[in-house]
């Protein structure tokens, strides 16, 4: 069985000396939160990760949740973990203190997110889910909605899903069918069917409120005839007290490929009650506000996953034995030298690290973005950040899942034929890493989400909140010797995302199906650019300054950095190549030639 | 649920229009075998691969195998479809006439494995035991061990399996302690514990025939100690027919990811009668006659399975409705337009295609090689296929594979949500495809075998056999402008590979671990040129001269190649990239650094 720690080394590193935090110095987010506290958060988040859910994490995949008349059971354990996290206050870090939430920053509650997901992820999507519906019910409904629903949901008494699809629809949402009557007394009546509901029904929670996208009868078609609605598996009566069984139900459970102690439900709306949130025929903005928080967090996923196969394959690496060092026995009292020895496991131990580090501090980095655009006192910074997040959102959403299916199949492939069998735990990682590529919008939507929306806003101003300061640190550092290994594969393959941003921004002005054509790619490249610039700032963090952690640990960062910069960012020149070649092969083919 | 359609018109493509078999027409192999009788031999193994293993493969992923008291038995409808291909004769295609096989070349039979593994891999691994098993017995066993067993293995009425690995060694096969003791009769008693054996046990046949590695008494320590034996699960009387047990039991089935109706035993050896096969301490000689026998079959698996996803995922895009083409509606008169006029996903199916059919090509040139080795009247040119095969069959096990990986996730990603639900199929294929690249020798061991054993073979000769042709291709084709889009990129992959292999002969000469650190992007980089070889040829041989297909077909072979030239191909400058930084970065770090 593949062991499991957290990488709270690195995430203290990161979160207090790889984070230039002066812009939040002002903030009264930060205010109370000294290094000591972050710190203390973090050593008892790995605990809670590591011996609480790691334990539920084999059995729930092989139980799985089990669905009776409408009711769900979810895996043994899971209720007490439920009560023992929701308890402690680890489900609501980043939801306001008015509410009962912890009040803390993104950054810091996505960095506990990565290690309880780590620990088990179907588990953390229970969770999850209620902040996903906490942030669109906190943002865009009324007073009394809000005073309701929201201390009972951040508490976890009561829990939360999101309603978008539904069979004949996913990506296009336009096609939805579910109708709301309005009932002549304020509310709606909710009828229709929704699929791949996360959490959608289960024994965890006393209360589900569900977020349900519907059209009222009047309602133009596409899009803009969606609303919100909030709908309740309970009705409250007039003191906010659970009272009788809305028209929701639970129709069956879906048959998965992983994450299968997460409970995706069939549900079925037949004249629920549910209370409009936001405006009429606005249901999409509100949504995005969900999907956004959403992508940010599945991308977290990839990375927990990637990281927990890490640190399972970094352990039988070190304790296996099997066959001598090819430059001569490194243990000659024992049997046979250990995995780790032999170059093509270091090699698949460096990408896994390389990868997953780089990408740990772009989710540091970026989910500190995500704090400026919300609480820092200069409304231009926090409109700059703002925009700089919706850029890199669908860039951190794709790099970091497709990652995650990468290296949990590299923590496979170092288990040998071992990594396949189930009991050992690798091969779950990968099944469960594989639907972060799939939902809250596929990898493909969130490619032409980057060309389409992000690239051309403002005449590219989202980009310039990216490029401007890479190119200054790149000038700043160009002539430094000794980061020389660093700044330079930098330089080069912003290069190439600069002239693929021009080609891409000009084709999609005038063959946009050439443009979309090699959006993936072109993300790709952008992604990789991204890690690099973070792989090079950890470089000159530490060329200029060590802090606390030991030596050891910072030289591993620069080594590791180069092997990025050696071995994982010369993909750009592929990326490149393949994006100005455009997209005619793509596109030549008659359906009939397929 | 996904459908499925063999490749039935590339494959006759292939062997009847892309195969040069002048290099065997003198020999008997072929004499009584027209292009009639071999596409009857495919139309009626696509019917079989459709029509019977097919509808099982779903069913029996949901049902596995089951265990109970030392028997292990085989989903619903596997015994019935084992009595019918057998007695057809689809599993001994390329077995000896003598012993009851068909006799006909590889390069045939090979196709139509494809065929029946892309129906149901699982069902495949127990013929594909056998004819592993088979091939070892027919080159190194006695003439009356031959006779006892080989036409009961050929008939099907008794399988094999192959028993190498042990609980503490795979890859390291020096390690085995299985061991044989002279029973003074001729004969010898096996005792040891092996796992991950395919085929083990089960309900298929009457008798199982395990091929065994153990190591007698006096044996020289590690791989040099090791013999093979037959050690039959019930022995045979002086009339060769069945009597008693012998001494060899499973002990459990393995809980795998996939491949789960093909049982993976654990088997039990206690004093087990065992025949000697070839010489005593030659074991593993035997034994890399099946392994290579079985790594050009592992990297069929891993082409099946991606035609597979490929045909499930092409179905859907032609007929699921989702959002409106970018270029304007297609198909104003439906609710939306069907995925496939969408260019993301354009770009996977045209990735799948590309690497599919390129491998297919792979694999038919590669299986052609294999009969010229064995029965062409030249000596040399039998001798030259011989090693060319030696040289390219790790890049065909990896590349094929790794491919097998890759464009199963692409099938499930053409899916979205749908492709992670099980009763859909496609997540299946990527289960069952993830096997591919740890058995019959890891891909990283490929790597390693290619770069230490391959490579400098008498001085790089294996290697000759395939620059030279190659650089003659190019050389003759180079100024014909119609092939520019063909040649000229891949005259640039075939320098950065010849470059490569300069670095890498010259670091294995002088730094072992530098090479071994860069092994598998070389093989990476050796594959994506190989196949770019098998694309050019066909776009020169179309140029030339078409045959039978539709003019449609043609049109799609150039525009998928093209394709490969453009977006796949370019890989290659990332991996020389990767190759020529060499390995100092991944073998730097202490291990207490990861």
């Amino acid at each position: 069985m593949a062991r499991f720690n957290t990488p709270i080394d690195d995430i203290k590193y990161l979160n207090c000396e790889f984070l230039d935090r002066s812009l939040l110095k002002n903030s009264p987010l930060l205010s109370e939160l000294n290094d000591d506290t972050t710190q203390a958060i973090f050593d008892e988040a790995s605990k809670v990760a590591e011996n609480v859910l790691f334990p539920l994490n084999r059995s729930g995949d092989e139980q799985g949740c089990s669905y009776n008349k409408g009711q769900v059971q979810t895996p043994d354990g899971f209720k007490q973990a439920y009560q023992q996290l929701t308890a402690a206050g680890w489900g609501n870090l980043s939801c306001k203190t008015e509410y009962g939430g912890q009040g803390l920053p993104h950054y810091l509650a996505n960095a506990v997110d990565e290690m309880l997901i780590a620990g088990n992820m179907s588990f953390t999507i229970y969770l999850g889910l209620t902040i996903g519906a906490y942030h669109a019910i906190e943002q865009f409904a009324s007073e009394q909605i809000k005073e309701q629903y929201l201390p009972a949901m951040v508490s976890g008494k009561w829990s939360g899903t999101m309603c978008l699809t539904e069979p004949h629809c996913g990506t296009d949402l336009g096609l939805i069918r579910s109708n709301a009557i309005a009932d002549g007394a304020g509310a709606y009546k909710i009828t229709g069917s929704k699929i791949f509901i996360s959490a959608g029904e289960h024994d965890l929670s006393e209360n589900i409120i569900h977020l349900v996208l519907a059209r009222t009868p009047s309602a133009p078609a596409g899009i803009k005839g969606i609303s919100l609605f909030l709908v309740p598996k309970f009705l409250l009566d007039k003191k906010s007290q659970l009272s009788q069984n809305n028209n929701v139900s639970c129709s069956g459970l879906e048959h998965k490929m992983g994450i299968k102690a997460s409970a995706t439900c069939a549900m079925q709306f037949d004249g629920a009650t549910g209370y409009l949130i936001g405006d009429l025929h606005k249901g999409m903005q509100a949504m995005f506000v969900m999907m956004n928080s959403a992508r940010i967090h599945v991308g977290i996923q990839g990375l927990a996953l990637a990281h927990a196969a890490y640190s399972g394959a970094l352990d039988y690496a070190k304790n296996r034995l099997q066959s001598r060092s090819i430059s001569g026995s490194k243990y000659p009292e024992l049997a046979a030298d250990p995995l780790i020895v032999h170059p093509d496991i270091r090699r698949m131990l460096m990408t896994m690290k390389a990868y997953t580090e780089g990408a740990r501090a772009f989710s540091s980095w970026l989910s500190f973005q995500l704090d400026v655009s919300q609480y820092c006192d200069d409304l231009i910074q926090r409109q700059q950040a703002h925009e700089l997040v919706s850029l890199l959102t669908p860039v951190f959403k794709v790099f970091l899942t497709d990652m995650g299916e990468l290296v949990s199949s590299l923590g496979i492939q170092i288990y040998g034929g071992h990594g396949y069998i189930r009991e050992n735990g690798m091969e779950q990682y990968l099944r469960d890493a594989r639907i972060c590529q799939l939902y809250e919008g596929s990898n493909g939507i969130q490619a032409l989400d980057l060309i389409g929306r992000k690239l051309p806003a403002h005449m590219g101003r989202y980009c310039r909140h990216f490029f401007h300061p890479l190119s200054a640190f790149i000038e700043d550092h160009k002539d430094n010797e000794r980061l020389a290994a660093y700044i330079r594969p930098l330089a080069k393959s912003f290069t190439r995302l600069q002239n693929a941003s021009l080609y891409i921004a000009q084709q999609g002005l005038t063959n946009p199906e050439q443009a979309a054509s090699v959006a993936s790619d072109y993300l790709k490249l952008f992604g990789l650019v991204v890690v690099a610039y973070m792989w090079a700032q950890m470089a000159q963090k530490i060329d200029t300054r060590q802090g606390d952690m030991a030596a050891e640990f910072y030289d591993a960062k620069l080594v590791t950095g180069l092997f990025y910069m050696q071995h994982l960012l010369p993909q750009t020149t592929a990326l490149s190549a393949s994006i100005m070649l455009g997209g005619d092969s793509v596109m030549a083919l008659k359906e009939s030639q397929f």
